[in-house]
């Protein structure tokens, strides 16, 4: 079993809040994170997949492949958007960097598995301080 | 002459756009850095300061007051805020990187002589791949 | 499950040595860390937590509440100061990465419990290329 | 148990093919990887081993001679190297990064054996968006 | 006057030697770099023109267009080549990163001058301890 | 004229204080850098030189020449030490990054010119939040 990792980045604003809550509200729960006007991140995305290694390649799949994939089901939706407006696997959901993860591994859970691989863990870093991993 | 370098960051989104410009040709100027709802970045400022050392002390001032300036005069102004709406600074301006580190310049000028030493250079870097450096 | 993981860091000053041994038979043992007048790093600490999404808020706890914890537990403890002589949850221990990282996974294990989440790994990163990992 | 990580660093030649195509099909099947003329990285090996902390000495090992055994079994001979042409232990093998860190992991594990610990990770780091990590 | 850059990444082999030297010669002069082989880095091209900001935009020039010409002049003819045998503007040169900044200049600078910006530095990382710079 | 830079790095313990002063002056005049039992830090040491390219071998000089200079006079001094106490050409100084970059200039600048280049700048980084540049 080998684990290969691709790095993707988007950069995208965004808010947490809840809609039910006033703007103090939801400062005292969210902090800087919900002032009203957004704000944003460049945001890194590391996804690692795992499986056997092709012998006939030497590589476990092509990852131009599956950086096809990223950009078309993830990257393509989230940069340069507001994750809370923009982005159609947000809709309805908080957008924090745990949501995030959870939500880029439901897009891309079967595309890896029809690329002969499985998906191993979604990191979504926001900044040099935080990042959030997810296993599936 | 010494040059000492102080980093500090920030957390914003932001919007390239002219106002008189429909969408559409906002798109054909400035790209994907014109999407309506705002995107972000994780901005890296650079303010570098020069002057002579100081004899009784070994160094040419106090980083932590240089760095309270900074926070007091730039970050506490753009940290989670939406450039192009929240920043007082910025009004009317467009909010490009290069506007950003000549208005970031203005802001800091004054006060770093007021400590004792000269502003040199203001570095922003707005994503790994593009920075931008307004020496006055 | 998800995990975060924030990232402090801390300067501090050690030296890796036994008392018991001269500084000849620490030279031996321990190479150049083992300099009777120390030396020292700046250190990166990441904090690794796990649990649930809390579906109130869409993270797994408040980020600032963990690096409120670590800032109090560990690195006003460790910041600027000498490991071997200052630190007090490292009295009579050798000052290395490895009893760090345990040492600190003691500081924080009950603090995250009570967060409402667990801690999961504390990797302390001494230069770029040495790093410990400890799971408890 | 504590996990402890080292970093090393080689500059290599390489280029994936299979010897039983033509250009035309080794571009099909690997892109711009197989440009007969060769390309190269700067690669990060990272080796974690792991074990329990000596009483002795507060270490699980001396990392120096993990240095020593990753430079001689692995370095020199991977450094300013052809990985297809001058590797002894590459010999009849993709120069794919997932060949190459199951390659590195069979030169250290029983090295690793005789120091006292147990090899966890390979992890190869090709560029600032591709790593493979191999576990054995 | 503001200044902006931009970086862009090529992987390449290449090999500093002189062809009228043994390789006993060579290796004398160049080391570990002459290695006949070839070798190879993952290089950081960082490419800084200067201008004044244009008040219809508010910024310098479109990056896009500065980045598409970089790609086209530069990144197209050295990424995964061989410096010292596939690329035009390196024949009859030294693949020293010396001379690869100075070449990348003389392919820059007209093409930045009708992008109505002057050429300033061209900087080449061929390693994390190495860079050249090159001013015209 | 080319200009190029080499890395190098040290870890080494200080303290910032005037020995004329009380603990508690020193505190309010340096803060957290004047604790009595030291810290530490991870420097980075980044040499500039400049001058022609060698027509003869495509370099301004060897690096590894460069480098050889840097360990002797500046890094064998420094590393794992204590720049207050331990380093000949720190005595008598105060141990500021600031008096670092213009000694370590003073150590490097004579050697440079024996290489047949002249020195540019010497950049002394202490953390990622803070360097020092001194050109002479």
């Amino acid at each position: 079993m080998i684990y290969i990792t691709r790095r993707e980045r988007f950069n995208a604003a965004h808010r947490l809040y809840r809609p039910d809550y006033t703007d103090d509200q939801n400062f005292r729960l969210f902090g800087k994170c919900s002032y009203p006007n957004w704000h944003g991140h460049n945001y890194d995305l590391l996804v690692t997949i795992k499986g056997e290694v092709n012998p006939e390649t030497g590589f476990l799949i092509n990852l131009s492949n599956l950086s096809s994939i990223i950009k078309e089901k993830v990257i393509d939706k989230l940069d340069h958007r507001n994750i809370n407006l923009d982005v159609d696997f947000m809709q309805g959901k908080f957008a924090s960097t745990e949501m995030l993860a959870i939500s880029i591994w439901e897009q891309l859970e079967f595309e890896v598995d029809k690329l002969g691989a499985r998906l191993h863990c979604v990191k979504v870093q926001e900044s040099e301080n935080n990042y959030v991993e997810y296993f599936g």
